[in-house]
């Protein structure tokens, strides 16, 4: 047993992830390594020596994306790299959480040197957006193409958003529009392979949104990122705070470019069960209306209201099934295995 | 694309590895959740919230261990789950960290109540023994059996074991035997499947040094944990310090059932070359000796030097090949790709 690699594929491994190459790809992007903040011990060690910053709760979430489970194998290597850690980021920003540092356990099946490139460049070019450092790594050979991030932020003592501090009353509101990234996927199976195709973009390379959360955590009573669909992540909300929620189906606010390639019917069923869209789904109090709206605007990022938190659980809502009006329940516990 | 679970499956996975389970399994292990010392927010939400301890760095790692490539698919799952956290809790210890809290990104081909049992009694066990929490963790379905797991501890500021400190003139020293799981390997692939069999379990559940690298990080100048093997460790430790090392090979501690296994020879060519010990490599200055000695003899442990830190680069040594006494260099740079 042995996943020994030649010395020609680590010389080329540590080309790309190591600590001593400033520019890791031929574009403008550069290596996080030039945002070292907090690192006292970077690669190189048994561990990284990191110093959180005084005050402050550490935030880490794991996430692994596998080819063909949650990226298609054939998308560019720089889209596999920016997504898997947009992915990360966004529970990150779904917490608040000013992003800090992360690891990487990358397993190829190959060692190739334009796949390598192509991958840490869309890997350092959003690291280098939400100015997180990578700090550790581990590369191993594999049959599968298997990338699993770990990522750090901090965020006051406090301040995060949780998931469990919905209360009755509540407005309940989502950062962006829903449903693209579904419809992105269908697209990509359909055969559409311009990755900057609106819809395959927001498949392929969601924009996580940490400046939008660390701006208003502190006036949102609690929240998540929108990975499993709206329905069910707004059903971990739900369970968490002991609430329930009421939808209002007409204001989810959906792209044009979704209508136009699904139709309105399905671009709502896509909005409401897609996932994949990485935005914001926020409880409020609504005298914060406002201010998170204008905050998210200062940002280039808008909010929609989509109801209001209830105080009976379940989710209840009325929603156009295109069999006529459905009104739903949705009261199962949340059944993701991920936190 | 989907990954999706059943139902029940869900709750199978709920059952071994989420907060409100107190005993994943039959023995008298119990859920690292018991141990939850800065742990603010666990499982359940976006990410961990953490409370790093005032005046101390965090020491983070990532390890991947691969069915079939870290360790025998065949393997007892209890094993498996054993030694997936032992080589990341290894690199806790080689920096004298304390072990706080762990994240576990698991794919798996298939679920199997039987088998997660006994990876989570493997895992927890070991947890419980280390002190460490279970703080967050993505379940993913793929094909090949996959660990990753992201350990944190903490060490007070600048007590750190690294890589880089070891001076000319410094006794070179190990901790435990060496060799011992190559030759557990070597049994397993001939056939032997007694876990208890000693160099089987020396390869299956290596012990981490964690106690004994927070009892001696102050009476040590340099220190890493022998994962790759006595020379290719021993080269990183003196690459990072830019330094050299004569090894005296008579010295190098070697249990007698890998003696008794292999021979005198292949045993020492194991205990140089074989890795997988998970001992603790150390510099010291001579004058710390004794007091690192009894450190680890109060912890059940022992500590052999078996050599110098020399000011020359370069590994030097007389070590018997079996063709006469060889004199040998190892000048290469590090090659792995783990940090």
């Amino acid at each position: 047993m042995s996943d020994a690699a030649t010395p020609g594929e680590f010389e080329l491994i540590r080309r790309y992830f190591m600590q001593d190459v400033e520019h890791a790809c031929s574009s403008d992007h550069v290596s996080p390594h030039q945002a070292r903040a907090g690192v006292v011990l970077g690669q190189g060690d048994d561990c990284a020596l990191l110093a959180p910053a005084p005050g402050t709760r550490l935030a880490v979430s794991v996430d692994t994306s596998l080819a063909d489970v949650h990226f298609p194998r054939d998308a560019s290597a720089e889209a596999i790299g920016h997504r898997a850690l947009a992915v990360n980021l966004s529970d990150l920003a779904a917490m608040g959480a000013r992003p800090r540092w992360f690891v990487l356990a990358l397993t190829l099946p190959d060692v190739d040197a334009q796949w390598l490139e192509g991958f840490a460049c869309g890997l350092y070019g959003l690291a280098r957006e939400h100015d997180i450092a990578l700090v550790g790594g581990d590369i191993t050979r594999g049959r599968e193409l298997s990338i699993t991030i770990t990522v750090h932020g901090d965020v006051p003592d406090d301040e995060a958003i949780t998931r469990h501090g919905a209360r009755p009353g509540d407005l309940l509101a989502v950062t962006g529009t829903l449903g693209s990234a579904h419809g992105g996927l269908r697209a990509w199976f359909d055969g559409e392979r311009d990755e900057h195709h609106p819809l395959v973009a927001a498949y392929l390379r969601p924009t996580p949104r940490t400046s939008e959360g660390m701006a208003i955590r502190q006036m949102v009573s609690a929240g998540l990122d929108i990975s499993d669909g709206l329905l069910a992540d707004l059903g971990h909300l739900c369970d968490r705070s002991g609430v329930g929620a009421r939808l209002e189906a007409s204001s989810i606010p959906v792209d044009q470019a979704l209508v136009a390639s699904l139709g309105a019917q399905d671009a709502l069923e896509a909005a409401l069960n897609g996932g994949d869209d990485y935005e914001l789904l926020l409880s409020l109090a609504p005298k914060h209306e406002d201010a998170v709206r204008q905050t998210l605007e200062t940002l280039g990022g808008t909010l929609h209201v989509i109801g209001q938190i209830t105080s009976e659980p379940g989710i209840t809502g009325v929603v156009s099934t295109g069999r006529g009006w459905q009104h739903f329940h949705a009261s199962e516990p949340s059944t993701g295995a991920t936190p």
